[in-house]
């Protein structure tokens, strides 16, 4: 019997019609098979976090200047943001790294200065990093998600703060989906009207730009952001340390769509937390084959949708540990 | 300004896109018109649990014997079942309330006896319950809501456990809104094939039988349950409490539904957790103008559902509480 009907199997002695509690059992399994063992780990949780500009900020892709993305990253360390408060709450360590944010940001606790470079290059008229920018990013990742680890964690949530960062997402997508701009591409921190429109047409560009590329390395290279490929870094490399890896929103969806392009080990490692309003996530959770948890309309990303996944993970455990079977209960199985 | 409006100018000055958080911000918002107050409480969850057998049970509209509603009420106060095993991860003090197992349940910690009678009568053929019975069980809901105001609850969850109990809740959706028995019945346990077809066949006869009743009290004496009833008592009794109330699945959404009808002022005091895999939950969702915030396949009951909703609530109030504003976290406010 394979790991996954061993865990169905145990589930299915529980007290309970066979299956209720659907994607709850279906998450339990899942841990199970990212963390390759038979009682999965989700109490030291550590909340990846990756920072980064991009050039292409410059052509007016966000509602925010890109200032912001500094000034996000001290809120966040800070404990002010969205996802530093959902940290808290539900006792998650969090890991913040610069990987790439064109200001110097004053050192904090919890914050790691790996900066690659600051910010990339504009992805619309050319490549948005070289190669070797592109290896670093992916070694942050990789180094990061050894550095939780170290400290016990066998579970991450990954997430990411960037002005301007839905453009290199929307980007990368549609390239490698082989889809239009406009299928793609959405309001990011909200772009409407005919902001929205030139956005599109940024994306546009650089897909065309790009149209010979096959390989999804070269693409990330071409189109990513620093911290879109140290989230694929992460996913790479939680293959060989049996790591689960909870994916929050768009951005962190097509960095996690792409290391599963590069290496199809890594779907086995991610679970999806929530279906978000941005328009391309419902594109990539299809191409990934995902079904997410929670239906609750968010677009914020910095980890927040996949903070709120970390209590159910914990149920879903709970629930594999230590809910009665039929046998313990006393409880008589089918008419 | 109301307190909607106040609530969500709070809200629109942390640091984040307006809206970004999605339903999180709205169930923020949702909390503190059930309570009336600018700084809602989840702290002191209850979770009223209520248990009941069903005249209609003698039909086989269950893939479990009857015998499991009392085996099942054992097994939630011995603390082995799902609602049991999720109330104590999430710190929710589980009561449990018999008003009407078809057995004598040995005493235990938070089990409250308090029996209408010992099951209804068959609602294919006749009235599920007397007037007095329905006054009776509507009364245990409001006392048991008051107990846990008492202790402190300013937000409960309500579940069911009840062999048999799809059938009375897709009897009453069906009757109520005026729908076809194929259109709300569903599988319920695991009930499939000529199984299913003949469960169809009893909800049909039972919405016949009532086909000019109008009244929804009357409509629940008819073809309710003690433990749907008593769900309706909770609703109806927390706009008097100002709690706010977690609905589960289908049967506690129909429990809600029947007590919106009774009183549109209920409506305001109710969190929707989650969408389930039961057929009628979606009509009855809809009939509701409700957006649950999971999407997870469930069909359990028990209140397991809104049990993983509590961690949510929990993440909105922190989010209105704790997150830093654009001035307190030194953000710039948009380009």
């Amino acid at each position: 019997m394979s790991l996954r009907e061993r865990v169905q199997t145990k589930l299915d002695q529980k007290t309970k019609p066979v299956g209720s509690l659907g994607m709850l059992e279906e998450v339990a399994v899942d841990l199970c098979v990212a963390q390759g063992v038979e009682s999965p780990r989700v109490s030291r949780v550590h909340a990846l976090i990756f920072a980064a500009d991009h050039g292409v900020s410059r052509e007016g892709v966000s509602a925010f200047p890109r200032e912001v993305t500094a000034q996000m990253v001290h809120c966040i360390v800070g404990g002010g943001s969205a996802v530093a408060t959902l940290a808290r709450l539900h006792d998650v360590q969090l890991d913040v790294f610069d990987v790439g944010v064109d200001a110097d940001i004053a050192p904090a606790p919890g914050l790691h200065v790996w900066k690659v470079g600051r910010g990339t290059q504009n992805l619309r008229v050319g490549a948005a990093m070289t190669a070797q920018e592109l290896a670093a990013s992916l070694e942050a990742g990789a180094r990061a998600l050894a550095l939780a680890h170290d400290a016990g964690a066998r579970c991450v949530v990954i997430g990411e703060m960037g002005i301007g960062n839905t453009t290199p997402a929307s980007a990368l997508l549609g390239a490698q989906l082989g889809r239009a701009a406009s299928d793609v591409t959405g309001a990011g921190t909200g772009v409407v009207g005919p902001a929205l429109q030139a956005k599109i047409e940024v994306v546009d560009a650089a897909i065309r730009r790009v149209e010979a590329v096959k390989d999804p390395r070269t693409l990330l290279a071409e189109l990513g952001g620093f911290e879109i490929a140290a989230m694929a870094g992460v996913c790479l490399s939680s293959v060989a340390s049996k790591t689960a890896v909870v994916v929050d929103g768009f951005i962190s969806s097509v960095a996690a769509y792409l290391a599963v392009c590069i290496d199809p080990a890594v779907r086995a490692q991610l679970i999806f937390s929530h279906r978000g309003d941005e328009r391309g996530h419902q594109v990539v959770l299809e191409a990934l084959n995902a079904r997410p948890m929670l239906d609750m309309r968010m677009r914020l990303g910095e980890g927040s949708g996949a903070l709120l996944a970390v209590p159910l993970l914990r149920s879903a455990v709970e629930i594999l540990e230590k809910m009665a079977t039929f046998d313990e209960g006393g409880v008589s199985n089918r008419a």
